[in-house]
């Protein structure tokens, strides 16, 4: 284990002293004291749990400078210097870590060396060096990954040491916002924000539940950013049935799918945007009267509670509470989701019932808001910033769909995301519109929803998989140029739910734009990342989050790094290449740089024995990947020999192909991957410590969790994958006729990746066609040819 | 999925009545309102979470009556009488159920009997019927498991409708206490409580840290109980070696084990009682100093804080902030546990630090003291009831040890946990040690501790197995005569960690002391069972607490089961029989009513197969009832035809067998199968509802759980098991001589069950010697060899 710290900051000496005086650590009055006082000053300060002389004291007594001295005989034989090594022995302590269990008292630096702690590195500290010594302390992590000073915070330090005023207020030290806040002193309330559309055609304005949970503030003067989640799931979700897979592929007539327009997203819009209201005016903020219970939030969000940003969550039109129906990615539930940061900025109405008789305003925020969430909550938040609203000053995007074609579709192709094979944007319609769960809401709506929900399931267009305008309009990318805020994406490169082309692409087009955008890349699947002691997660996001919402100048944009990307072969290893798709590009030959048995063709029609092996969708990709005898005849499989060094694969390898398939239609499906018996990282993060720590004073426990080495070895590992309609070889869009038995050369971009793969292993490629998982299972008896020989393999080698 | 309820009571229509009256659902004034009027007073009540009069109407347009009208509508219609069928209808979409998803409007009833919800049977309700129907929907169990009451609570009906004052009392209905207190307004207290004991032998009386959690009150003349749980893992763990079980199989002398008494136990004891302290005294009453932080709660605990049930938890002797060292189970273990009931019973002094510089009393609690926990923490519950400490009212025990022996051996045979070969007396002990994780604290208590680890680990005696002097002062059972208070225990029929011959003899000895003992029976391992939605587990037990604590008369002795069993068969089926174990004995003959294929012998030489096939523990008994052909000849399987009826094993099954080994010891084991691919019962239970439900008012959440039918067939099951040392065929003490080669008659009890077999499936027998999940490993080439002719096994029969 290795606690990585990106967020690091060490400011001048001056700065220090004036900090460690602002939380109370140092006395103001300072010049008063000799060093041996200051030095009691601050260890005294670290029990803040412990709140008379005489229980600190046994706390002193309970840690050891050396074999033979505990800190309270030792301080108070202080004199104008301090021992580096005591300090440290008791800085680990402090952090968490055992003696001699975690490190040797003869010995402290080697651990922290090892665990990647920052310590100075001088004999002995005077107080110059004792305030750097104790300033970085408090900024380092300890062994449940919290920094120190947040650990002391959650022990209560500032409910012990700041006056209750001050402790409803926010502060600020080594640039990020204090847990000052107790987070079990928080308002909840539900508002109805009005919307300028009426997505369920009954003549009236969307009202859009709102559920705001705030921590109390010490006068009025006080206002607060905001981050906000949009969550349709937030209110519940029905069960839905998904599309059946099992059906016949079509032969598209050629032409540009975009042609047919229709009209799906065409609701009434009520254009006249209300006059905003004023937060000083008593008739426009009457207290809320409807208080959330069990709400779902976002641990991110809950995090930030304590340190002075309050929380807002919104399903959305169509949603429980909410009017509207569902409409899947489209610009009207774009709309909608801005409109709550509308109101937050002060630039809409809102009323504390569905009665809509008191408006309520948001006049305890400082108009500030950041978007945050994962999957369908954070591509919402990529939605609102294609959007341009004022207000929203950034966003914590994480596994986030940048175009819902990249979600449900992919080269002219149906597509489903992993273990969801049959969704589509009418399942996960349905499965959102809450407003079902209220029978006498739902008796208003019904006739208008199924209508529509039959047109969704016309124009979504399983037949062709071609990028339509339904998909068109669903591309938030079409609207990049109306960015403004700097974005944070989070993304699994395992992640084939959402998959990783999406925060690719945005990647691609936002650094064309010129809007920041900072992207961590780690080793998992559709997950959160907070808890993982191996990065500073936490303390990255509350520098830019201060930065951006306080305006707290703390170098944010100069100390987050551009790419940080966990490495496949090592969970503490976090890289920050210039990059994320090096430059130098390496082509590898399918004929000669690849053994492939003197094979060069295969027959797809392997639906009847996927169905009676049994297995599921994840056990075939498996056993497909091992070259399962049952599939075999269904790929082509290619090998490299065994890589004399390790090859770094970066961003989107290209698969240069020459192929025809038998029929006047077919589709190509490639995998890349990594051969070779070995321990590779598990699939899902394992729990490292159950409850390791709180989310600020009094707030909920959080287990830590890391990726581990398996225990058992595993002969291969996908790194990538593709899909590709041989008639959409030009563009999605662009439907192409294919002639049987004719060579066609298309360029198959695989999904982008990070990969190290070690000498010993071998690199391969899998060829096929049905993907059993993904693509629509059409029984069938193709046969695919390629002409190796004009067929390469492009990649980026970092 | 049925939601049964055991704690149910219907009282008489008056105190239904004024029940109502008393939470405010009925107006004090009834007289003065019409039937009409008290219709409307009872539904808008029902939506607590929305504060004003038209937000509620809004939640009464979402609900229907039927499929045309809403309860707005139809509570303007209502005359003198209220439909029925309106009636369940809203009842049902109150309790979390949404039509048409969950049921037809058309027929509510039928849904609410496949559900097991009550409901009243008449067409249309007057007052009084209507009444009872209110006061029995409040009491029904919603879709979430909790009653509709209890969500009420936590959508703050009590703070909507209760002064702040009657926020922070108890109050009682139907018998139960209910969540006025505000799950986040909690006071959190550290205090030092003073045993008699030295077990550090410094001279010093033993100080022992408890965490207090409690609500805050009115005034300070409302007393309230506390749920103490006395858990050693509270303050952390260390990773302890295990002992090794790939040794020699030890040939004993005979005579009695408990011959050489050990001293191990014989700490220092300080037996003048300190003088109990007035709670009014002010000197002998001070204001605590340390507040806990990131406190491991238990979840039925944290359940009744917002009931007005204190939560005390204390790690006791050995762990962190507490003096002593640790001895498992052993008397001065359960004296300093009760240490904490006798300070919050006013009987001992506590200090607010380790300074002893003040003291401070239990003056908040009333000095009723239930104990709750599982595992390590319920079986210091039952060790605390078998003192009859006065204050100590009931025990709540879940998956709890009776006797150590019990745990760690067997039948003169050294017996392991599940999944913990190797644990050990030792091994727990050093774990639960966690003084050792303050450096300064340890350097006192090191050689001591040292010392007396090395005493333990010859005293447990891993090579003998027999139950000596160390075990005996570990058999809580010993002192059954001394326990005064009622005991409620749960456990796992499936517990093969702590196994269920702990419960069933502390039942057997309890029912002959005649004390009242109430049993659950689970088909899970180890686990906690509170969140069960098919068991009103939370009920039960508020009717049991509210009964032995705040002496509420609600006659939970009647009401509460004696014994409460879930069918293997259907999770939703919890059986209420009389006895665990069925008087009816029924022989099966092993020569005759089995099939052994005419072997009658087996060599028990399997220990390197075992290696070498790499299986875990679990994998390996699963691959062995399996009759995976790896290990066949280490096994004599026996099985029935297949039943022609369902049998239902009660009890404890005994296995009468006539045996003989080759050498002069042996050991014989036994389990118990049920054989025939079937779809039963996962193992684990599975998750219901993420976040289903709060625990009380602004409370944290709880997902549900529940055991479901495997979706895959599996070929067999494990019903019990046993092992014997075959030198103790006599007793677990009495070492006898074995003579190679010469049969003997033994009787081996098994694990008790209660077990419906069901028609088509067959019962097996598999008879071997080395468990590699359990017993020593010694590598061997014994053969066991059976006189089938007068083997028997006997079963108790339901």
């Amino acid at each position: 284990m290795k606690y990585n710290q990106f967020a690091k900051h060490l400011p001048e000496l001056d700065q220090q002293i004036l900090e460690l005086q602002k939380i109370d650590l140092y006395p103001v009055d300072l010049a008063q004291y000799s060093f041996p006082k200051i030095a009691q000053h601050v260890f005294r300060h670290f029990s803040p749990d412990y709140r008379s002389q005489a229980a600190v004291e046994t706390q002193l007594h309970n840690l050891l400078v050396d074999e033979n001295q505990d800190l309270f005989s030792y301080l108070a034989s202080v004199d104008d210097h301090f021992s580096s090594q005591a300090f440290y022995n008791v800085a680990l302590q402090y952090l968490g870590f055992f003696t001699p269990l975690d490190f040797s008292l003869s010995d402290p630096l080697s651990t922290m060396n090892k665990l990647g702690l920052p310590f100075l590195d001088e004999a002995s500290f005077d107080f110059d060096s004792f305030t750097t010594a104790v300033y970085q302390l408090l900024n380092t992590r300890s062994k449940n990954g919290l920094l120190f000073m947040d650990n002391l915070a959650n022990r209560g330090y500032f409910a012990a040491n700041l006056s209750a005023r001050e402790q409803q207020r926010p502060l600020f030290f080594n640039g990020k916002a204090q847990a000052t806040f107790a987070a079990d002193q928080l308002i909840r309330e539900i508002v109805y924000v009005e919307s300028d559309l009426d997505t369920d055609n009954d003549g009236q304005r969307d009202l859009l539940e709102a559920t705001i949970i705030r921590p109390k503030v010490a006068n009025n003067f006080i206002k607060l950013p905001a981050l906000y989640t949009a969550n349709p799931y937030f209110l519940g979700t029905t069960d839905t049935k998904m599309n059946s897979v099992d059906v016949d592929f079509a032969v598209k007539e050629p032409g540009d799918a975009r042609d047919a327009q229709d009209d799906f997203d065409q609701f009434h819009e009520l254009r006249t945007k209300p006059v905003p209201t004023d937060h000083n005016d008593p008739f426009a903020n009457h207290p809320s009267v409807i208080e959330p219970n069990n709400i779902g939030t976002v641990t991110l969000s809950d995090y930030f509670l304590a340190r002075g940003f309050a929380s807002v969550y919104a399903a959305g039109i169509g949603t429980r509470g909410s009017d509207g129906i569902r409409t899947c990615g489209s610009p009207e539930e774009t709309t909608s989701t801005i409109a709550i940061i509308e109101w937050l900025h002060g630039d809409r109405r809102a009323y504390t019932d569905r009665s809509k008789q008191d408006e309520i305003s948001a006049s305890w925020c400082s108009g500030h808001v950041a978007m945050t969430g994962k999957s369908y909550l954070g591509t919402l938040a990529v939605a609102a910033a294609t959007t341009g609203v004022a207000g929203l000053d950034t966003v914590i995007s994480e596994a986030a769909i940048s175009s819902w074609y990249d979600y449900y579709r992919e080269h002219g192709l149906v597509v489903a995301p992993e273990t969801f094979q049959g969704e589509d944007a009418n399942v996960l319609t349905n499965e959102c519109f809450s407003r079902q769960k209220d029978a006498g809401d739902l008796a208003k709506v019904q006739p208008f929803y199924d209508e529509k929900f039959k047109q969704m399931i016309h124009d979504q267009d399983r037949e062709s998989g071609s990028y339509n305008h339904f998909w068109d309009v669903r591309n938030y990318r079409n609207n990049i140029a109306k960015v403004k805020c700097p974005i944070v994406s989070v993304h699994g490169l395992n992640d084939w739910n959402v998959k990783p082309k999406n925060v690719y692409k945005l990647n691609e087009a936002l650094k064309k734009q010129g809007v920041a955008h900072k992207v961590i890349l780690h080793q998992g699947q559709h997950i959160y990342v907070n808890n993982f002691p191996s990065l500073d997660f936490y303390d990255l996001i509350n520098l830019w989050l201060t930065n951006k919402l306080f305006l707290e100048k703390n170098h944010a944009d100069q100390i987050f790094p551009d790419y940080l990307i966990q490495s496949n072969l090592n969970e503490s290893d976090w890289q920050t290449p210039d990059t994320w798709q090096a430059e130098t590009v390496k082509s590898l030959e399918l004929a000669t740089d690849f053994d492939h048995e003197d094979r060069n063709s295969f027959v797809d029609d392997g639906v009847k024995a996927f169905h009676d092996s049994g297995l599921k969708d994840l056990a075939w990709e498996q056993a497909f990947i091992k070259e399962d005898p049952r599939f075999a005849k269904n790929q082509l499989v290619l090998k490299t020999t065994p890589l004399s060094e390790e090859m770094l694969i970066t961003g989107r390898p290209v698969l240069k192909l020459r192929v025809k398939s038998s029929a006047n239609y077919g589709l190509i499906s490639a995998m890349l991957v990594d051969y070779g018996e070995a321990k590779r990282l598990t699939t899902r993060p394992q729990t490292v410590e159950l409850a390791a720590r709180e989310l600020g004073y009094h707030g909920r426990q959080e287990t830590t969790m890391a990726f581990k080495e398996n225990p058992q070895a595993t002969p291969a590992k996908l790194i990538a994958k593709s899909h590709l309609n041989l008639q959409n070889r030009i563009s999605s869009f662009q439907d192409e006729t294919l002639e049987p038995d004719t060579y066609y050369d298309i360029e198959l971009p695989l999904q982008p990746t990070y990969y190290h793969l070690p000498a010993g292993r071998q690199l391969g490629v899998i060829l096929y066609a049905t993907d059993m998982g993904m693509t629509i299972r059409h029984e069938n008896n193709l046969e695919y040819t390629f002409d190796l020989e004009n067929s390469s393999l492009e990649i980026h080698q970092g």
